[in-house]
Parts: structure tokens; sequence; C-alpha cells
């Protein structure tokens, strides 16, 4: 015996989330049942719409409701003439809060990873390509993880952006603000010994 | 700025889940955007499925969907004149899975704990006592958690069984089967002590 039909269904569902197992996706049913049944219901609710609604965004790919996302239908956005190129809507919004940066981004959903099947066309990049070919962008700033793969995939956007007559740059990588020399790794402290810089005044 | 508005709803929504932050919900959220379409949808439909028609079987208190629970319906886990008290549906599936017992249970869905609210009324026990007054049962299990809260609801449960003259008993606590004396806690070792057998030849 296991539990009643649904109840087994609902713990069998809840295990298509990720890091959810059959132990942890009972209790969450368990609590839900108990104790969240309002809070169950709203994310049942809010889960079926945001499947049905959600797609990607024509020009750069993040996760949107409507055809194109407000960043980039934000006129002010193209005045840099920048493209900031990332691997996941949550590093738009980590870069968005910094403040730092005012243009656009290419979001790829994911990196290089020909193993899993994730070529350049998975990637979107022949969109990318008919992008830059369109509008003339000043500088694509290079923000992908600085993982192998990662680095794999920013060099060979790179070399498409190069073909199409716009400069690269790739953000710095360092000793982070704030953390202390010997708790950092030496692969770090290598890449921020190359990449020094003259000391201002 | 953060994600779309329903995409923020989501990730909202999803720590309605015991043990799932703002990160883990985010996670979730990209994952079945990203290659789970199918099975969120599935959850969607399931979990609001689930909250709908799952009750607690009248007799019981288990989690069903029927009025009483198959277990409850069955006749034959009735001749056993035996009622096993657990804590959480999810026991009743472990001691099920042994095999060796084939009476009824009463599941309390929770133990006593005074300072969340959670009283003799919460646990059912006024049903069970109604029970054990129109059903002449002959045992009385205590299967409760050796912990604080499940020993005290044990004693709890004990007085109200025995005022119906029904025999109780408490399932035995000592070192776990395949468990090495070493690695087992003081207070296990002890109880087992205490609770020790005359040897069978």
């Amino acid at each position: 015996m296991r539990f009643s039909p649904l109840l087994d269904e609902l713990i069998k569902s809840l295990q298509v989330l990720p890091g959810v197992g059959p132990k942890s996706a009972q209790r969450m049913a368990f609590a839900l049942l108990e104790r969240q049944r309002a809070g169950g219901r709203r994310l049942a609710h809010v889960l079926d719409q945001a499947l049905e609604k959600i797609g990607h965004c024509r020009q750069c790919r993040t996760f949107t409701e409507e055809e194109i996302c407000p960043l980039c239908a934000n006129p002010k956005r193209a005045i840099s003439g920048q493209l900031c190129i990332v691997e996941s809507p949550a590093d738009v919004v980590a870069i968005e809060q910094t403040g730092q940066y005012q243009g656009r981004y290419f979001v790829l959903m994911g990196h290089l990873s020909p193993l899993d099947g994730v070529g350049p066309e998975e990637l979107g990049l022949d969109n990318l390509a008919d992008w830059l070919a369109t509008e003339s962008f000043e500088e694509l700033i290079l923000a992908t993880n600085p993982t192998v793969e990662g680095e794999a995939t920013a060099y060979f956007i790179a070399d498409i952006a190069r073909s199409h007559g716009v400069g690269v740059s790739r953000i710095a990588h360092g000793v982070p603000i704030g953390g202390e020399l010997d708790l950092v790794d030496g692969n770090t402290l290598s890449h921020s010994f190359m990449g020094r810089k003259t000391f201002a005044d």
C-alpha cells in the first residue's frame, strides 16, 4: 500500500521540481494539505498561468509574457549602443541591480555544451547574428559565467561579433570586493594578477 | 527591476513549499519554464485536484479522497481488534510495508504541542474516544514517535484508552537491527537495556 491514488499522484508530480526527491515531495504534499491549502491553490493557478503565458522575448530571449520584454522595448536602452551577453535571466536581474549598465541584453538561456546537445542554434546565436547585422552596436560585453563552458561560449560569440565589426569586451574577473586574499582560490588570484591595471593616482 | 510580473509571482508562489526559499524557487521556476513545461502543467493540475478533493478519513483521519479510507473500509482489518496510533500518514505506509500488522490505524496528524496551539482537539482525540466507546477494541498500540512530544502524546492517549477498558501497548524502542552498538546514542542504548527480554532458547 502507498497513499491514496490522488496523494500518490501529487507526490509523484512534485518530483518534477529540481532537487525534489520522493521524501521531500511527500513532506511538501503533507505541508500543503495540512497547513497551506490556500497557498497551494494559488501555486497551482499561477503555475498554470505562467506555463501558459510566459515565453521568450523575441529579441533578447529572456523570459517574458510579452512578445518583446520591457527592457528591449525601452528606447533609452538603445542609446549606449551596448549589448551584454549573459547566460540566464537571473544574470540580467543581478546586473540591473548594480545600476551600472544602461544598455541591452542578450540572454543565451544556457551555454555551449555539445555533449548535452546544446549548440549555437539552441542558444539563439542565429538571432544574435541577425540582430548584430540589422542594428549597429558599438560594444558587445561578454558576461557569461567564468566556467570552462562559459569561456568557450564567450570565445564563440566574440568571433560572431568581430565578423560584424562590433567591439568586444569581457567583464573583469579577479578578487571579489570585500574578499580576503588568502581565502580566494589560486585560479582567481592568478586571473587577478594577469588582469592588473596601472594604479590611479 | 525583478523578473516579469508573472514570473515574479510564480517564484513567490513556489515559496509556499516547505524548505523552498527565494533562490530555490527561482531555480524551480526556470527549470519548469525551460525544460519541464509538460510536467509543470501536470503538477498544476494534480495540485489543484488534490487540494480540492483530498480530505481526512472520517474514522482514522488519514489523508484520503474518499469519505472512509480503503483501510478503514476493509472489514478484515477489524478482525484483530487492534488499533495502532501514529502521528502521520507516512507512518501508516511504513508500518504497512512491514506486513507485520493487520489491524486498524488512527492518525493523529501531529502530536500534542500546547505552545503551537495543538491540543487534544486538534489531534481528533474526541473522535478517538468516540471510536473506542462504540467499538470494542482489544489492544491499542502506541506508535507515536520516540520524541518528548510523541511520548507525552502517548501517555495522554493511554489514559483515554484505559478509561475505555482497552489494553495499551507501546512499540519497542532499542538498538536498530543492523546497527552497531557503538554508533547508537546513549539514550537509545539505555532504553534497550531497560527493555531487555529473557533470551529465547
